[in-house]
């Protein structure tokens, strides 16, 4: 017996990148992990917040009856009505606890989303570089995806989006605070996008929905803020997750916020509620539900993140590599130097190459966006400041 | 913006039984809880375990470094090590634990293995009655369900199952300790199946998997035990959860444990990894899985269910409603009575009929087997002994 043609055709397109995490713990066992220069993974490396632990360990003590039971596949009402409050400042908008669907992370948010809207054959339009995942989590739901690039400063080429736009599109999906470029998108850049969608609609009939995902939402510099989706579009939805700001990646929670003027709101707000159910998530984690409602007033750990973003940049300064400048997120988002010797010259080659200098970082084309590479610095400032010896020797050798 | 033509069709068809919820929490609102005898939902009333407790509130506490953060997509290592360990010993089966993918309950394992086996148009076979969900879970993945009437006693009819087998056929799904019928499946009956599978390989090339939905296993009476798919079948997979045995359904934890014989092991098992990231699931969530490794000693609390299963059956002798004899879980599947006044008799009529008695069952027709009727005994056994003068009332009006 054998499985499924589409997902072993996936599996030989995903190994390149297994091959590499492979060889990172390889690396890292050989020479030790304080001399691998591990910038490949976005996971965050912070442990969650005090008020995490105080919160997990209070709810769990209490053992409250039926605390880990069913409830309504869209979650607790109560835990909606607690997110909802936050999410409505944040986002600008007036949400209830009936507009927010408790998800398993953003991951498990874009496919119930996806699943709702997603007729056979209907299109998904990105922005270029983004993240490898939303390609499959289109396929699970027989959507295609259409990516447009980005301008030239990683902002959202609204012309082009809007010049994409066909009788299929069913929605158009951004993520602000972006990986891997750090970039957040501008409250003009949304109503734009905003205004385009809805001229689309005007002519076509169906009006694209827009989707924002935003686990990095709180993990921003410089004083900046986030522009709300909901705040700039009537068909718009927030995917996010508490795995960044709370470090809570391997617990799968996060939510959707739904727009409270979308048109069809109580079918839109059924259709989640049923692919929340049938995808087989039925609901979000139920203890952990309770746990993140009880921490709405925790903020990210953002000091930290700056601390080590303005280390990496001026390793990045010292050695000449140039950097589109991050707004957020922990990514730095860098362009492959003019190679000086001769060679290859490709981002995958200057990744290898820099693994010899056991500099582990991702290349631009996991993202589509050929000729540059990703770091994560998620990692102890330290060994960003390490690495700085290594960085020099492997840009002067290439 | 509309959602999707076949989420919205599919929130139609849901709807009746959406309504038969609300209605319950009507009545329940209008004549108080211990009036009304619902005995429509599979959710377990029992709290968790004590040991549950334990474990959880003492790995909350130790706040082990890493311990909420991403580990690898199938689960910790340990936790598989330790679940493969009790699954060797229920399944008679060699099981490590790369043979073990920690899922998000049994409806996102299925989601899992589903994704992972079916190519567009490939068939699923059942045995009807059946759970309702498997519908959907096989559309979401481009399959074709195909349901087989199981045999006279509820045992499957291995005859007419391999009658239906085509080349499309990528699985049999069996559910034992069956929903709704309580049946459990002997192992000839398995060792039949297997031979049919093979002999279809044979003919065709193609050996279909055999996929058993077990979450009831361990709620079984007298002393019955479980045959194992895994010991029957080399190409097979067990889907479960730890949602009915420790009463966790909220907290999504569950596992696909796989055959150590199937072919092209490397490649399924890749596959099911595969699935369960890019359907979102990413990984079961984190601190529960490391909790019920903790409680690979912890049993059932079958005799709770065995006491309620005999009250309830002393109900049904007393009014005459006769019902298939359950080896396990916590349903009795009931024939709709013969009806003795004029009206309409369906299943559907019968249940109408009942609730004006204020008695909640299901219609055998969600099930695929009108009829019938499916009552959920995990409530009190006060409320089940307190229903005999509705039910002989109802009965004696029909």
């Amino acid at each position: 017996m054998a499985i499924a043609k589409a997902v072993k055709g996936a599996l030989a397109g995903s190994s390149m990148i297994r091959k590499m995490f492979e060889e990172g713990s390889e690396l890292k066992k050989k020479y030790g992990a304080g001399k691998v220069f591990d910038f490949s993974i976005g996971n965050p490396d912070l442990e969650p917040p005090p008020a995490f632990h105080e919160a997990l360990v209070r709810l769990a003590s209490e053992d409250a009856k039926g605390s880990h039971g069913y409830m309504p596949n869209p979650g607790f009402p109560g835990v909606r009505e607690a997110v909802a409050q936050r999410a409505s400042r944040e986002q600008g908008a007036p949400l209830s606890g009936s507009h927010i669907i408790m998800a398993s992370g953003a991951a498990g948010a874009l496919n119930v989303i996806l699943k709702t809207i997603l007729n056979p054959g209907d299109e998904l339009i990105v922005s270029a570089p983004y993240f490898m995942e939303y390609g499959a989590y289109v396929a699970n739901h027989g959507g295609v995806l259409t990516a447009v690039d980005s301008g030239e400063d990683f902002n959202l080429d609204v012309e082009a989006i809007a010049a994409s736009l066909t009788e299929k599109t069913a929605a158009v999906l951004i993520n602000s605070p972006h990986n891997p470029t750090g970039r957040v998108y501008p409250r003009e850049t949304l109503e734009e996008l905003a205004s385009a969608l809805r001229e689309h609609g005007r002519k076509t009939g169906r009006k694209p929905y827009l989707v924002s995902d935003e686990p990095y939402r709180e993990i921003v510099y410089d004083g900046i803020e986030v522009p709300s989706v909901l705040a700039a579009y009537e068909e718009s939805m927030v995917a996010t997750s508490y795995s960044k700001n709370l470090s809570l990646p391997g617990e799968r929670i996060g939510y959707i916020a739904v727009s409270p003027r979308a048109e069809g709101l109580d079918d839109l707000l059924a259709g989640l509620v049923y692919a929340t159910r049938v995808l087989g998530y039925v609901n979000a984690p139920a203890l952990m539900q309770r746990v993140v409602a009880a921490l709405t007033g925790e903020k990210a750990a953002v000091a930290v993140y700056a601390a080590r973003r303005d280390a990496f940049i001026e390793v990045l300064k010292e050695t000449g590599i140039e950097y589109a400048p991050p707004q957020g997120t922990f990514y730095l988002f860098c362009k492959v130097p003019a190679r000086k010797k001769n060679g290859p010259s490709a981002d995958s080659d200057f990744t290898a190459h820099l693994k010899k200098h056991l500099i582990l970082g991702v290349p631009g084309s996991s993202f589509k966006k050929p000729g540059w590479v990703r770091f994560a610095y998620c990692v102890d400032e330290k060994l960003i400041r390490d690495s700085a010896p290594a960085f020099r020797a492997a840009v002067a050798e290439w």
